[in-house]
This record gives structure tokens, sequence and C-alpha cells, in this order.
């Protein structure tokens, strides 16, 4: 095991906080990671508040997560040392079932590893998440961010950019396509921007009217106030697809209605409460379809970096010390963020030196 | 206009009884049909009690109709006089939409033209539907029932059978596939008909463990009391795919919760208050997806009463006078019918011979 620094909850109301924590040595297929920038995702906040079980504190979250590569186990061929490498929201997985083996880890049968708040089979310890100095994972995990991106803007890509790049792939988006996306938060402000790369004509949906010049600049031709049922009923049943990020209950029946006969909604938020339930009238109509998913897998997440690279796609970020995380999440939670923050790692270290 | 007689009821309240009616003349499109066999579906009972909104009374339904051609307007070469026809739940539509060149006339994107409860374009009188001794319909809505099927048997075919039929054939399954079925009613029966003869294994969710046997008889592999929990558990995530033909309102979740990864539940019925929420979690965990699905396309319906003749399907049914219709549907009404009624028109023509 090896020291590093990292900021943690200590429970499910206090602040999160400086503490102390140790890594596993790399093992034959492990990457070391000195951690230089990771995101904060809404996940974070649910998960250190205890709102998705029971934590085992002190639990330190972060699953956007980019650094440099500091050392390799002897049998990793994919990454040395030196390199820019990123590590989403899963750390590991069983790498035999039918999920894994179709490069679907995010499905895994046996139960993913999550970045945080799961177990790390190595060492039986809970795992911790990015908020740290540095993260020992198996390379199989590990993705290589391309050097064309900024690493700080690449931090949110991990979970943001493939939890909506994932859908929109699988649903095939692409040109001449209709693409709705539903909310603009940190998953939504990706979805608009990866739906309108792929070629797809993107209409946002939000409930602030004071984000549709942002929409139209992140990339999405028409911005409906989904609080307003004459833009809503102008919209139609248009849509091909439509990418739901908004995670709090609210009607799907006015999205399921924007869409033409065949399509898809795809939910990627968990509501805390259940949404109203949908029409069964409103599916039924149009042969249309309710559906959910989960992040993405390791490949097709290695292609988003691939495909955001060549298209020059980053997240809009708002860089933050780690010592302003409390505020943040206060931010966040108020829907004051522009789109994302990313914490900048070289605040803990500091802290760390000062402790030293 | 040439008289006709047929049964309807008077008010959302009165028992269905005896009335004149009067049907167009064919017109160079049209087809005329001497009823010889009706269906009696669960669509019926909900119409002419006004659950579905305002109703012209005096209104016959009937949806599931077979009888044999007499008369064809001078450009109709689909069928001629002596064929043995059928017409389902669609008289008109506009053939020119992008659903009806599609074949899709059941999504005809103005609204096609119901078989009861709808407007006739060429009278601008109400459709009255299958219960009555003729019926006319323009050529291209009207099916040919094939020589080798039982005419009475084939009456469901042209609602419930078409119904099941189209999911199955538009979410692919075939051999090789898991597919469950939600309800052993007038659609479940049918559906897992279908589905077992397409080949796939088939698995049948019933809350009445007195169907267990008739479920396997129809070509279910597995018969599953889905009120019981351990046996619900036991299904695991195994299927590729469910109908779920249950309009009652009732948990979704124990259904989804049986797809694989990437499975689709499809609903084809409506229920008059909503299911309970589908859980978001169980949808996003596998890429699962809730659809729904209505009826089908006028040449899909070919396809299907073909696919039936060629396999020996027809319904389970109880052949009935039509001056049973009240108790009929008292009897529907509790599922004390195995598994669907049908009306020999015999009756009625007898009845009207007496009342000349």
């Amino acid at each position: 095991m090896s020291n590093a620094a990292g900021y943690a909850a200590q429970s499910a109301t206090s602040p999160i906080r400086y503490f102390d924590l140790q890594r596993r040595e790399p093992g034959p297929d492990d990457v070391e990671i000195d951690i230089l920038f990771c995101g904060v995702c809404h996940s974070d906040l649910h998960y250190v508040r205890g709102e998705w079980g029971p934590v085992p504190y002190p639990a330190a979250p972060g699953h956007e997560i980019v650094g440099r590569v500091t050392r390799v186990g002897k049998d990793v061929t994919k990454l040395k040392v030196g390199d820019m490498a990123g590590v989403g929201c899963i750390v590991d997985s069983c790498l035999s079932c039918s999920a894994c083996k179709e490069d679907l880890e995010n499905y895994c049968e046996t139960g993913m590893i999550g970045t945080y708040g799961g177990v790390e089979k190595q060492t039986g310890l809970p795992t911790q998440g990015g908020y740290t100095s540095k993260i020992v994972v198996r390379d199989h995990h590990v993705l290589k961010v391309p050097e064309g991106l900024d690493p700080a803007a690449a931090a949110p890509l991990l979970c943001a950019g493939i939890t909506t790049y994932s859908p929109l792939r699988h649903w095939k988006v692409g040109p001449g396509h209709k693409v709705g996306v539903v909310g603009l938060g940190g998953l939504g402000h990706m979805a608009v921007k990866l739906a309108a790369a792929m070629g797809a004509e993107v209409t946002l949906f939000t409930t602030s009217p004071d984000k549709v010049a942002d929409g139209k600049a992140l990339g999405a031709t028409n911005v409906v106030i989904s609080k307003d049922p004459e833009q809503m009923q102008a919209v139609g049943a248009s849509l091909d697809f439509i990418i739901n990020t908004v995670a709090a209950p609210h009607s799907l029946d006015p999205f399921l209605a924007a869409l033409k006969r065949d399509g898809v909604m795809t939910l990627v938020g968990v509501p805390s409460e259940p949404h109203p339930s949908p029409s069964v009238f409103g599916l039924i109509m149009k042969r249309r379809s309710l559906a959910g998913s989960m992040i993405g897998g390791i490949a097709e997440t290695q292609e988003m970096l691939d495909f955001c690279a060549e298209k020059g796609i980053g997240a809009e970020i708002e860089v933050i010390p780690i010592q302003e995380i409390n505020t943040a999440f206060d931010r966040m939670l108020n829907g004051k963020v522009k789109y994302r923050f990313v914490i900048d790692m070289q605040s803990l270290k500091d802290e760390a030196a000062k402790a030293a």
C-alpha cells in the first residue's frame, strides 16, 4: 500500500474534508495514476449523503478522473508511464460474462465495481473515488485520453460524456435524425454537443428561459421551454429519439408525445421518487418506446474520447480548488453551474504538502 | 343504401339488442360482405358502454369479421364475389401519409377509421361494426381469408391475432428467442400460439393456477403464476421479449425484471387507470425498453392470416348465437371464456327473417 491524500465525507451530513488514505501497490495488470483533474457529478453528492444506500465512511466520491500514469504492472501493454489516462465510473468487472464479452462492462452480469462505493477485489476495501491524489485501476478499465483534449474539460467526458454518447450510438443517431435532449445540466449539455456532432438536428427542452442562448451556442437548432404548452404543442410528433437527462420526477408524457412513430425516449437519470406513470396510450398509438441506459462500456468510452478529440469537444467547465467542494455541491444542487465543476487536484496536493 | 340487420347498444347502460340499419351501396373501390362470423372483443364492451368517449347510439360493435363477398365495385381486383373475406379494426385510412405508404394504416397520420365508432367518409355516418348482417368496406382494407382456415376460428385473428402478431414480428421474434406472454385471455392465447409457431420458447405469466394446463396445451413451455414471488424470481432476467396483454392496472416491474439486457416489453392493452409507474432503475440497469403497439397494418394482417393457415392456427372459440351476446359480455368481464366468443351470424339472419 502507498500513501495518498483525498477529500471524503465522514457521515451523511458532514461536509467533505481532507483525509489520508492508502492505495494498493499496482499488481501485474494495474495502472497507477496521478490524478490531475476530477469532475463533480451529481451522483457524488447522492452517494456521500447516503441517498443510494449504506456508505462505508470515510467516503471519497469522484468518477470523472484524468491524470498521468505513474506506474504500470508488468503485464500492462495498453498504457505506459507518462500517458494521459482517464477513469470513469467503472474500475473493475468480471471480464468473462456475456455482457463483458460484448464490451458492455457497464452491464456486467456479476456487477461492475464502481469507482466509489464498491469493494476492491484485490484488497476487500471500499473503493475510493477521484477526489484523491492518486488511484490504482486494473488496466482494462483505464482509458487513454487523447493528447488533443484539454485534460480538465475531458474529465466530465468519463461520466457525463459516455452516459449520453452510449445511448445516442446504441439508438443509431446520425445525420438526418431529429433528436431531443431534455434538461441542460452536466449530462444534457454533453448530449446537445454530442448529438449535434453526430449530425443530428437537436431540440433542447429546458424549463429555464435563460438557457435558450446557451442551448443554441452548444449546438441545439431549437430550444423549447418545456413548461410552455404552446411551445410543446408546436414540436408535434417530430423527433426520432430523445435523451432525457432530468432525474427530478416529472411527467414523461409531453416528451413521449414529441416522438414520431417508432421513436424512443431513453432515460439516463434515476429519480428519487417515481415519475408520474407514463401514458400507455401515448406508447401504443405510435409504437413508441421508453428505455433506460446506464453509462457505457470501456471500448465505447474510448471511442467517445477519440470522437471528442476529433471533433474538438470538451465539457463546459468551471475549475475549482478542492477546498471549495462543499460550496460547489450547494451550487450544483441549485443548478448554478455552467455546466460542470472540475476539481484541479493541484489544490489537494498543495494542502497535503502543507499538512506533511 | 341497402337494408341490413344488427345488434346495437341504445345507451351506455342498455343491453345490446336488435336494430335495423342501412349500409351504403358499394362504390367503385368497395367490397360488400355477407357477415358469417364476428368475434367478441373486450373493446366492443368498452365502446358501447362509453368508456372510450362519446358514442353515436345506436352503436353496433364488432371488429373481427369474416364473411362472403356478395358485391364488388368496378375497380376492385383484390377480391371477387364468393371469396371468403375478413375485416378487422380498420375500415379506412388516408392511404397517402407516410404511415399508410409504409403499410402501417393502423398508424395513419390522419387517423385510421375504426370499424365502429368512426365516421364513414363516404356517407358521413357513424361506422357500424360487425354485429350486423353485412358490411361495405373499401377494398384496400379487406383481407382474404385463406380457405384452409375455419371461418369462425379465423374471426378473432382480425383483432386478437394481428394485435399480437404485429409486435412479435416488429421485434423480430423467432427461433432461439425466449418470449414472455402476460395474461391468458383473447389476446394472450393468440400470443402464445403465434410466438410458439414462430419458433420461440414461450413463458406464459398468468394469475390463474387453473390456466397452467391450458397454457402448455396452447404452446407455452413454461407457465409462471405471476402472483408467486418465488416463481417470478426463478424466471430471472431471462427473456428477450414480452408481450403484455393485460389491460387491468398492474405493476410492470416484475415483468420488466424478467427481461434480459436490451429486452423489450410491449403493451397491447390500455388500462382504464394508469399502471403503477415503472421503475426507472429497472429500465436503466439492463437498457430495457417498455413499448406499445396497436393492431397491425393491412399487409401484415394478410401475412398473419396466411401464416395461420400455413401453421393451422385459429383462435380457441366458443360459438354463440347473437341473442346471447349480453350474457357473453358478462362472462367475458368475469374471465369465463376460453378464449374468445364468436357470434354465428346465422342467428341474426334468422331473427331478421322472423321480424320481416
